[in-house]
């Protein structure tokens, strides 16, 4: 018998961060430039397509400070496309002139808390949010976070009972954000450096703020969250692309 | 019922460093090193528009030591407008002989301590606090830190009004030091890895050192403060900046 | 008296990572570049050579993330061979076009179960252990770890009866995913900076995901496991690897 | 009423550390390169100026190891000048060669063990610690540190006379080695990422070993001692420099 | 009185490690490149004359993974000479196309075991110890380590007779492995980042392993060991060396 908490997963995500080498950029001529973007551009188209066909989804962010320019967000049904992705992003010509900062491998998670004998996995409100599309929203607020193992604090020593009464009062906190923040929850235990990745989304970024504050002084996050580091970015569209690489 | 510290936002903040590539930068000819600030002078004629306006502030420091040569620290109604002037910055030649090296995001903090039923933001004390000028001083230092969440030193699982108490007592200490530092706190969970930014101005930077030493005996600091790295520097005008790079 | 656990070791294991450098294998002309990679694949030749007489092992995958884009990992009788290896790929013409990011030096190991008087090393089921091929799986998973040593949670100073019982039950867990997941288990305690490393294997990578988040709740690891960085890649035959290079 | 230990302060301190690009410095020719020293020796020059005239004291090493090859050690009566004296150096055509690796900001401090009502700055035995020239001695050997928050042991939460009598006890250790070993005590709370740095000075290195290994095992450093990285080097005067960077 | 470890002193030691820089390398000409060898073989006949005469030893490692290629290790009477070897190695044409990855500063140290009165540096056995030639072994073990000094596993409060017997006990686990392993203990306080460096040296290295393992279920290593970086290598002799570089 074990007292892991069960969970279901959906989607593979990528979020990959560059910093733009806006020097080495000058240097080429416009037609080079245009070039560069138009190669990505037919990637975003095939992306576009793949979204279209609910087969993944995608999105842009200019993240703000020195840690990164860019945040590309991808969901995918399986890991390998995920790593054709990037392979083929950074083959362009355009990734010559960025630099990858960062990045975070992980998979769209929830926790199971279905009565026994359904398949979570056929009931399309649950298939709605582990096949997501990145909500549409201005800005992202991305953080990577593992639940304390320390002494007296061991979220994973606890009594299972213990644990899902702390995490319902958690979210209780998350719903009076309702309509203001959208989260995904990504699982990336035996993926990448953390246990989970946060992916909020809201058009005011204070909300952010407030939130993730308010849910500090939550005994879940007062005493077991451990936090990395926090990335904001704005979402960029095409255009918003293109502006930004013009000169 | 949540035990959260009430706050109030004010104008969002870009704290940005870069070190100065000085071997680049002689390697330009006179004409296009004068240019080059000549397009950072535009720049900085906008940011003091905005500034006569009301409508943000900014300010420039030569920062002391190998961590960076320079910071900007910018403050704007929106994050939408901190992440134009940072890509406005990048872009220009001076940038090319400039190497970011860290940079903080983050929102002027005021904490909540009015009668319940006042609208705080409509009050004009709290309205200079929360909106500010960077101050006019000749030195800044400026450093991001935590409240510890580690064992029995936990701050957010206090009670309110030990938090409150504790609060009180840190803040005299602050007012010995009235007419010799100024501060701007700025909150920062959610957008970068500390939860505040604290940011201090006097003419006289020992008193940096009295006020941080005396408040670390005092039990907010000593028990419950974790602090970044610290960065100390001397306000530099456009003509100080000017100077500055020449050669 | 010593309370060590005993230990069964068999073939030295290297695993190294390396980024490619997209940018300068660009520059190089097609017949370069088809040189270069005839020049891997006479030493992956050699490599499958000593695999066919059962004299090592060797596999290649495409590591996700920016934290590298291949891991090569090598099984040999002793540490001078691998020393070799290492030796001569930084010396080819592709490695001009990668960045090593980083590696693991390790042995692998075997908890020794077996009662007093055999000798482990003669009996055939333990040998396929000691001396394993990388497992035919299309995914990889690579972390190092330690056992704790902080204050109540210190593994070396429990009684050896209460060891073994954790193990045990770990291992329990560890049946759970036979026939969807294979490990080597890597001892590096004097050889590298973590004292284990761990390289799973398995079709589907949500197996690892699965298998390490229900082991945390175990106490082995809720108490003991202290992980480091995680690896997750996809197997590169020398199909995929030529297809990769390709621009 | 608060707890804090009364200090005194002095000169600003400024330690910066270089790495020597040798295979950069080869490029130039005997004539540049002789230049470029000279461009140094007038700096020292005026640095020997301001020593005279007691406004000021400097120093040259020679660190061991890979961290750096140069520390400049500068003291000066305000931040101001130290700012001069980095950006000075910084432009100069031998700078071009050297890679900044760390630095230390900080500034001259004396604990405050008078009697009320005496101006200790008056003092001739104090100003001459508080305004020190950096001791005549073969070797130097540079940290920072801090005193340790953390649970039971929280220097800052101590009772001051448990602090004071465990000082005291600790500069016993100190003056055995009088004659051997001199110190600059350099507070640096406010100015660097450490509460302070330690400058010692000896003839034979082996006695900073001695010092050190012995306080380790006394309260004041078993306890509460946390140390960053330390550097070690030799003094060079300006021959002695001279004679490094000939080929 | 104070409760400090006595200590005996010896010669002084460089650990300093290199990566090579391949690419840069291939650029020579083959008469460059055995210029530059021989410019490194002409320091080795220094080297070895000072070996020969017992003023010093060395010795060079070739290190398997992607920390550094290539460690050399000196021991001298005086820390003086061994500034001197290291700015001439890095003065070297060879040095051009190596990139120093770390270093370690150190001390033979011996624990003073003899009874009072005695001169323990007049003892012919005491002397080969604390002036030992580099064992000749084929491979090398080197890690910093320091002594914990956290809550209640502080090696530097204990008394004196607890710290004494757990020495005892935890040196019979090396005696076991006498013939098979040869120890250099360096005393590094106050001249690296960690209190001591352990360098090792072994014809089998599971030989490390097994005696690293050993000792870690050991109180001294268990409650108190607090480890660095491992790195492993093996010995290069000239020809060897010679051999390594050859392309």
């Amino acid at each position: 018998m074990t007292y892991a908490a069960e969970t279901l997963e959906g989607w593979y995500c990528l979020n990959v961060f560059y910093k733009i080498d806006w020097k080495g950029w000058k240097t080429l001529s416009p037609n080079e430039r245009e070039e560069s973007l138009e190669e990505i551009f037919a990637l975003w188209r095939k992306w576009a397509d793949i979204e279209a066909k609910s087969e993944g989804s995608h999105a842009l962010f200019q993240i703000i400070g020195h840690k990164a320019d860019l945040m590309f967000m991808f969901l995918r049904p399986n890991m390998h496309e995920l790593i054709q992705i990037e392979m083929a992003f950074n083959k362009t010509k355009f990734a010559e002139y960025t630099i990858p900062s960062t990045s975070y491998i992980s998979i769209v998670e929830l926790s199971n808390y279905l009565p026994k004998g359904e398949d979570p996995y056929s009931r399309p409100e649950i298939r709605s949010r582990l096949y997501p599309n990145v909500p549409d929203a201005d800005y992202l607020c991305f953080y990577p976070m593992n639940k304390l193992r320390e002494g007296e604090d061991n979220w994973y020593m606890l009594p299972p009972d213990e644990r899902n009464q702390m995490m319902r009062s958690h979210s209780l906190i998350g719903r009076k954000y309702a309509g203001k923040v959208k989260q995904i929850i990504l699982g990336s235990v035996g993926f990448d450096d953390f246990e989970w990745g946060v992916a909020l989304f809201a058009n005011n970024p204070v909300h952010f703020k407030k939130l993730i504050y308010e849910m500090r002084f939550d005994e879940v996050s007062a005493r077991f969250g451990e936090f990395g580091s926090f990335f904001i970015g704005k979402n960029l569209s095409k255009e918003g692309f293109n502006h930004l690489l013009q000169l």
